[in-house]
């Protein structure tokens, strides 16, 4: 029999990793919610496209992430903090090391959250292959180096550059602005990048709707998300420290995750039933995430009628900002990502120190818009970069002749529901398991799904 | 390093925590199991005014039940029970107590499960405004003070009245009528309040079927339901206590869990196949659930073989208690939760002394009775309070008009499925996503979806 | 209060058993990840019937695997392997052993998770009772007898006549081919005593595509299986063993299990790119299941970049395998189940050897294969002779009329999407939720749904 004391960190050791896996799980499950709330979203003509981009920056970006992101994330933290040496091998040490892989994979479900986000902002006219480069980005480097800014030691936290100048860390959580405003402002500025759907402007510049095929889909989409969700705020508060069980942390960060959320969709409601006449369901969905997107940040931190208060005011942000980005800015955000993302995820995280158990400290306050702005910038700086690098080589955008007929048939050669649409029985192409030799030419009859 | 001692105790409470966070999370999950079986047994154009109920009653509900119901059920519970006195600050202490909001969540969740069992019986024809003032009444008093009476130490517990007359505490390990049954009468009650949908009844008064818009959606829900409810009856068991494992409960409650499931389905299926020449995948599905309801009050406390009984009648009587509903009660219970939470719930936990490891009992028979005596009788009454004094105020029910328009149009001002269903793509409101300033108009032409 | 040691052992007990109910949850989900699957690989006329198979061996599957299956497997394994004696009172003790009933739950969710798999292969023409029948032998006989072969010291084992035989046991770490090849190849089987769908194979032999109703749902099923995945193959993986913290085993399995599903996504999308011209994200979808079946037995094994080659080929094979099946073998196996659950898993069992952490090992290579063999070679016996006789008392196909038809009206009298599908609104049969006594006619108009 083992020595008693090496018996219980043994037995802690493994609380801890049931823990970490089974959250980490959770939070793999927000990708089939993103992909039901995007796919939702967009017109039935497109829906298959946007799973596929779904599918494929989750298994494109795994791979990436553990061959380059991971370490890349380690170096970006080392170059900008003191007291911290470059070591190059060091940070792909994790490759070879099975003790880091539970945590390895933590890591991975938070960076492909990011990465996905994107997807819904440029849905419907994107072309596959750059969707495909700009998701490696994403996960090679775009993500990881804000991760180790801010989680890693890096630029942002309490020894980075930055951090030390303001004498305080940046306070994100579980990443309100590392995982969510990085993707929603990557959205933002990929979908200004690639220009709005056909349509969707007038010919004097007036936002038109495209609704899109399933408001049901939409909104289970969403509330899977909310379920993996509680896997990423309350799973990022480990259950014990240093021996010691953490239930007041977890408590607050699961119930102001559980009120945040609450407050949102009602809040976004009640803007969408100001505005509109109607509480619009589409929104209140978008308005519970965006409650907790702006909680995610603050829920460890916050008071309960703190977390209350973000969450109504990421939630009823949410409508404006949405109108803002499609009427002022002109940028067709198809899922409205940067409402739900981006904003929210900024204010929820600025407003941490106005409700922080700490107490309110201007030197936090400065720190929160200081590290807003750094990852606004470095992600609209660096999505810029590639996107533009893409449209002047491979190109961004699908053809008109392609986006009319739809993605699925254009880029994947199938129709999504041939049952459920009108002319889909028509298509030559309706074979969704069966190997094409035809190369799923695009019709040229100009037809249209809606 | 720290005491041996206090490091189990602190791994211990850490391995609890786990448990009851991960379960409240698959109980949380089961909103969109709810949505989706709901969905799905509704007409599409009523579709997203489903999911709308069920989004609000859960947002609204963890609002209203951090701020009052959760104090309202431990007052509940002091007002009915010897020994226990009135401490109406105590009964709220917990909204500033970190140390018990994991505990508060795993309540919240039950009360949410109840709340929005409703949806379903009133589908298709309430009134969006009305429903959310009765889900505060829900969730603020009508569930609390039940879960009060029976598991806060109340009045069907072995120190409240009723329990210290008869002898014996009120068995209902997770709630097969403190929240089911609750829930599945409540929603007959409203129900009848409301009255039936326009056409389901024709001049004769006999019933006329009005097909749900997707069975695969209903299933699907189902299952979802399924996964999130081994968190609602394996989660109510601890998995330690006094510091002993509980392995041997734990296995009972999974055990039960799993076989009354399979039997319910069963028996509902060869019931449908009797009655109707053909096994039916919907009564399959709801005999499933109605399996796990009838087993949620008894799976801790009974045989296997017992179990199963329990699950082959909970499955048995679904269809036939929905006919009897339908057709004798004339009342137009949409999904049939009354059968399925409602009666299921009721005779499940009735039937407990029967199949008690610890044997027969006439003192626990009597109090099955009567606990399920009150909490049918206090949720009929409360509801009915509620229901009429809506009634007489701000009504319960659409316009025939817009009921004949489906209420996603006419309460929300959208097509859930704009490109699917025939007539939709001519409404003159189809964005799903935009803020649109005409108020929603409910168009005039009295279109029909079906 | 207990002598410590007795704490922490308590203490350790339930981790583990929280560790082993969560994912059995998990594994539980992969019921409905399944269901969507395979509902969107067929026709909207036939997605009733395939979950309501789903649903069935499910209910059907727990209680035969209760009362018949567990103890099956242990009779086998006694019976093929030396030292050990048959004891057919113990190898049923577990019915009345509360204490074994958590581990029993595990074992059936493995159980349910081969049977279901068959369902996919015979969709959209097998009769409805057959496949009940068939679901019994699969829970009762045919998957218990494996499973004592490989895990419960029986035949494949080190113990087991064969593994003693070769000197090494086989390796199959959390069932690639106890479980998933094993359905696989019995879909495989069932499906060619079943025949084709009318229509599949054109006058000359040559097939023609039959698109399944929604390539979304296929996606969403996908998505829903990976994260019920997780459980399967970490959960495997115990937490402590002997008081020890397997932290290095669960990473390994975790860390290969993720990148094996992206490998297989990526390259099936690129096999299905270079032979149609466009990446298909049905077989996008299909190669990430693949990458994770032929990981399922690996994942403990093998390094990481092994896992990455055997996701990779695993889902390479998946686009080719599947024409192989149906172009040369002519069966059609409705959702590629043999090459996504079959080949995929021998495959990838069979290249344990080259990537194993414990080096390569020509006996073991030796074992693998004929595991492999003796797994095929009782599967496809066993469908054989169970099809056969159903083929040849209550026939094993539905009538031409009622495939036309679809099974949801001809074998449950009911319109899955009634508001959907063209001529579905013109049904007699529409209602979803009433008991008909007209017994559910086949409509002899031989409506088609495409």
């Amino acid at each position: 029999m083992l020595p008693l004391q090496g018996d219980v960190t043994q037995v802690a050791d493994a609380v801890s990793a049931v823990w970490v896996l089974t959250v980490s799980f959770l939070i793999f499950f927000m990708q089939p919610g993103f992909a039901l709330l995007e796919a939702g979203q967009v017109r039935a003509k497109n829906a298959g496209n946007v799973v596929m981009k779904n599918m494929t920056d989750w298994s494109m970006g795994v791979i990436v992430f553990f061959l380059a992101g991971a370490g890349i994330s380690t170096i970006a933290a080392a170059l900008t903090a003191s007291g911290t040496s470059l070591d190059i091998a060091g940070a792909f040490a994790y490759i070879d090391e099975p003790s880091g892989w539970v945590s390895w994979l933590f890591g991975a479900v938070f960076a492909m959250t990011a990465a996905t986000i994107v997807s819904g902002a440029v849905a419907e006219r994107m072309k596959f292959s750059a969707y495909v480069v700009y998701a490696v980005a994403m996960t090679a480097v775009i993500y990881p180096v804000i991760a180790g800014f801010a989680w890693g030691g890096g630029l942002l936290s309490a020894d980075g550059f930055l951090g030390a100048a303001i004498g305080v860390g940046y306070k994100d959580f579980a990443g309100a602005t590392v995982v969510h405003a990085l993707g929603g402002i990557a959205g933002l500025t990929a979908a200004y990048v690639v220009g709005p759907r056909r349509g969707r402007y007038d010919s004097k510049g007036k936002a038109q709707p495209i609704p899109g095929h399933s408001v049901l889909f939409a909104v289970i989409g969403t509330l899977i998300l909310a379920f993996g969700w509680y896997g990423f705020n309350v799973g990022t508060q480990g259950v014990l420290s240093d021996g010691q069980f953490m239930g007041e942390a977890l408590g607050r960060v699961a119930l102001n995750t559980t009120l945040a959320m609450g407050a949102g969709m009602l809040a976004s409601s009640l803007v969408s039933y100001y505005i509109e006449g109607k509480p619009d369901p589409l929104f209140a969905a978008n308005g519970l995430l965006a409650g907790l997107v702006a909680i995610t940040g603050a829920c460890a931190h916050v008071t309960w009628w703190g977390g209350i208060l973000i969450g109504l005011i990421g939630g009823a942000q949410t409508p404006l900002v949405y109108r803002w980005v499609v009427d002022n800015l002109k940028i067709d955000d198809v899922c409205g990502v940067f409402a739900v993302h981006g904003s929210a995820g900024f204010i929820g995280t600025m407003l941490i120190p106005f409700f922080d158990v700490a107490g309110f400290s201007t030197a936090q306050l400065v720190m929160q818009v200081a590290g807003s702005v750094v990852i606004a910038g470095w992600t609209v700086l660096t999505t810029l970069v590639v996107m533009y690098a893409l449209k002047y080589t491979i190109g961004v955008r699908v053809s008109d002749e392609e986006e009319e007929l739809g993605l699925d048939l254009g880029e994947h050669g199938l129709a999504t529901y041939p049952e459920f649409t009108a002319d889909s029985g028509s298509s030559p192409i309706t074979d969704g398991g069966d190997v094409r030799t035809d190369g799923g030419d695009v019709r040229t009859d100009g037809g249209e799904d809606e």
